[in-house]
């Protein structure tokens, strides 16, 4: 027997990576469920048998028996439609930014507007499950993480619970990320002449991103330094992470510390000392790669973190807290 | 003293590369014309002293002592822009299709639209240089010819007037080009993530440079079979010509054939037996690249013909056009 | 209870693939056999479990349970190791071109170097499931048919059949390949400065892979031109078909002429009239895809047939072969 | 009257890109001087009239009239042939890094490899001439700065001379470069399907370019922290540095700062704030392009800057050094 599963924006690189990994899950049936159709189709089979399509009403949702919905939508489109869903009761795993951050404030601060369903921003839980398994299967709104602070708090979060870093030197994540991050909608910046054969910075210390770092890794606002960059290729992320250790004597210290953080976690794999990850150990995997290298004579200490955005960073790490929440085994239909 | 003209859809691709070659021409100095800002423009300083620029209209251009007009425009704008300068004596160099072919019938059949302008369009000069470097100097109103039909027409003529083709067995021409060539404007096609790792085939039989060739080449319709292809390359288009040959021996005797054909073009290169050009050979340069294959077993041809879509197939050859019709050293301000 | 399976040439791109689809397949357990260590290896983990190591040798196998071996090495290995297997019982589907033309005067004639096992060379059944499913599930010597010829064959033989082709007036196969086709040995050609940003012919009428297509397709040496194009992509095959018709009227009948050839066939899509494959609709996909177009005023049409090159072209159809051979499910492992 | 100068390694990338550079330069003729033919040339013309070759050897550039050798040759190369033509009294412009830094323990430490030639090391002249313009012209030797250093040494050294870093907190040098930094030598890492798609760091706080950045920019060993990173473009180089400020309030205090350092610098272009540099603003040209940011809540700065590797990072700062060794334009043959 089959869950029912829905997908609004299914035409977006998120949502079509979700409708692929649901399609080779054995525990669920998906749906399309069309909102808006903005973005345009690939106008051919692209499959034998394409998942049935329904409209993005609770009605619809309650008629094909559905028990939860992804949102792959911009944040406004998330907050519109995931009460509907919610009070009907249908889960939602919501993949846009909407209900990432705790406070109607601090969600105002960064994404510029106001946010109209303050309860459900404080309801939501936040579906990093290497952080948070314990809370993810009870949860009815699963806010699934950004891309960039899945691989940021992956990395983090045991540099600061081991206290081994000099926070005051500060910590700089300096971040690359595939074009399919940027989402499918046309734009110049994105357009393949403007983007081959190019890198370039698009955002420095101001991205909406960096709030979920703040609030899951342990780092203060003063301490932290992020910058998001451009890389040609379709797919995947990349973040070097630099800072000042104290009380480390060794790379190998610093992966013992990650392989204890991480012992038993399906999804994310330590490198041995000497050997970093790239973005093709990553590609199309929901794993999240690290590796580290500490230097003795300057005590400063690189991280670095790779992660496929589109999957752990979007549809996979989706799938994974459905997964949780459903009660199926965690690493259904992820690779 | 230089000469003053004008570039009026400067911010597209042939735009752009008619303003990076006018800018290192000796003769000439560039102004740019703002007709209308539709496209972005790159938000930042790229030289220490830009051209200048003024409204796309016959006072501005007269006030400036413009000499020439650039219309690196789609066809309408070109249709909509061109009498104006030309009533007013000032010569037009079109980069469009506008004024390509010689009726308005034929205009009608591929451009799916009403011609306004049949007297200029029966005036106006085809300007491959290879073929009609007598008619140029007087030329009023340049018609610029296609990326596509400059690199077939220069590789099948010489085939068609040496009479070496079995014409009736049919001439294959399989196209391939660069991105930009789809222009600047940001569509989904041309996004990065749908053209990188990607290869496909836009335009089979229709395309609407095919006119040209059949025009200029000496070839039939019905003779005639053309496809046109994207790679995932920003510029270069290269074209695989197959055919029977009629009376042929040898690949040096079509090498001979080409040599003589192009004898002293500044911009023709006939690679020797056993060499084909590549997209890299030509990049950032006027050249046509020409390089052919014969096989004595089957008795047939491939002609290999290279170009930069954006220098020969557009901005060169107008520069190219303009040096022949101000008197000007054919290659001066080229590579 | 699971199958174990062989691999040698692991770390080559075909090989690496058939580690990954094994992998998944939910029916073998593949192991990996060191033959020589040429190139280089990803120095790091690259999942949880890696298949064992054993040493390419009949007797390792034996101990090992292996019931075959897959050879993804180059011709002259696969004809140095594949009879020592078959003589022990042990099944052999080999990926290189070895065994793949029946007689060893032609393969002097393709591949420049004697044959010396005549007897394999004969007894080989060459695995294009599409066409010789019958013979596949007996075969002791499996030859994987080359990447260039899947796509060809399939696309060519049923227009063959059907007598809808002007034969005499030639049949053109300008085929384009990714660069993991050339295989994983650096060389200049393939490295990423010269390959990225360009588009190169290598092979004009006397690849390889042509007898393959004689052989299987109907087609005769005199009727087929055939050049192989390198694309800066990682993988894919595609291959534009050009011919002129008899007896032909419309897109939709050439459409269902495909469709009825297929019909039934799992890893075949033909699309409807107006619709023509790309590489992205393939990639990483055991399918072959197909699309065509007719030209009324001319009489020619344009098949376009396009593959992964890795799968289709090689592992996947390999394994696609095995699960005959073994009487698994045709799909299973394959998507 | 030109001047004759030759050039050793010419089939690399920064040779061939000093060819074309010398071959449009008004004031010289290059030639193309033989050592050893290692790597493949492109088997083709590519252009009408290629330089003239001779041998690398003093003798032959005597015959030449040769007055400037280019070394674009790995170290020890050039530690071999350097002294025979300066104490032939042939100026040498050296690309490699054999004589960048001044003792014979550093290169050990830094190159892992004895220095035999301790006496031009000490000679040498580091051809910043943002820096070091005063010495350029006299020098004999010249050696040409790495690619890295250029963008980090233009970058910091007005920083450290303001006085307006925390330097304890450290300075962060998070650099990318394009796969032509990495020689034209086929390898595993460089080819297309290993680099394509991918993002990888290569090298972690000892890169060998890194002493060169300490000996210019002011900055201490302990204070830096320097990653090399390789992207998939064919040229380019962009660094992000970070620091924590000291005494600076505004983005605009910083591009004042920097715009007074290098006012009337015709190869250094400072950003107005709020804008950014990327790779194709520099792309083929000799340019230094430098953007920056201030974080007023946190204190923290980040500083862009881009050059192309092969122009600026070598074979472009190599002319611009020529040109000032002998009195020609500083900006002459450079775009």
């Amino acid at each position: 027997m089959t869950t029912n599963v829905g997908i609004v924006g299914f035409r977006g690189y998120s949502g079509a990576e979700l409708v692929g990994i649901l399609t080779r899950h054995g525990k669920t049936e998906p749906w399309l469920m069309e909102h808006r159709a903005e973005s345009g189709e690939r106008p051919r089979p692209i499959g034998q048998e394409a998942p049935d399509r329904i409209p993005a009403t609770v009605q619809a949702a309650r008629e094909a028996a559905i028990r939860a919905v992804f949102l792959a939508t911009p944040p406004e489109v998330s907050i519109e439609l995931a009460p509907g869903f919610l009070e009907a009761g249908i889960k939602v795993i919501d993949l846009s930014g909407a209900f990432r951050l705790k406070t109607v404030e601090n969600y105002l601060k960064w994404y510029k507007e106001p946010h109209g369903q303050p309860r459900w921003l404080a309801d939501a839980v936040y579906g990093l499950p290497e952080f948070y398994r314990g809370a993810i299967p009870a949860a009815e709104l699963l806010s699934n993480p950004g891309c960039y602070p899945t691989a940021a708090n992956i990395a983090i979060r045991p540099l600061v619970r081991a206290g081994i870093m000099d926070r005051a030197a500060g910590i700089v994540c300096d971040a690359k990320s595939g074009v399919s991050g940027a989402g499918r909608k046309p734009s110049l910046k994105t357009s393949f002449c403007e983007a081959a054969g190019n890198f370039s910075v698009y955002s420095v210390l101001d991205h909406r991103h960096v709030p979920e770092v703040l609030m899951n890794s342990g780092v203060d606002e003063g301490e932290f330094c992020f910058t998001a960059q451009l890389i040609p290729v379709d797919r995947g992320i990349l973040e070097t992470i630099y800072f000042r250790t104290r009380r480390l004597e060794s790379t190998e210290e610093l992966v013992q510390l990650y392989r204890k953080a991480y012992a038993g976690e399906p999804f994310v794999r330590i490198y041995p000392a000497g050997a970093l990850p790239d973005l093709r150990d990553v590609a199309r995997t929901n794993y999240c790669d690290i590796g580290c290298r500490f230097d003795a004579a300057t005590g400063r200490a690189v991280v670095v973190s790779a992660i496929d955005n589109l999957v752990k960073g979007a549809a996979g790490q989706a799938v994974q807290n459905m997964n949780l929440m459903f009660g199926f085994a965690e690493t259904e239909g992820l690779v």
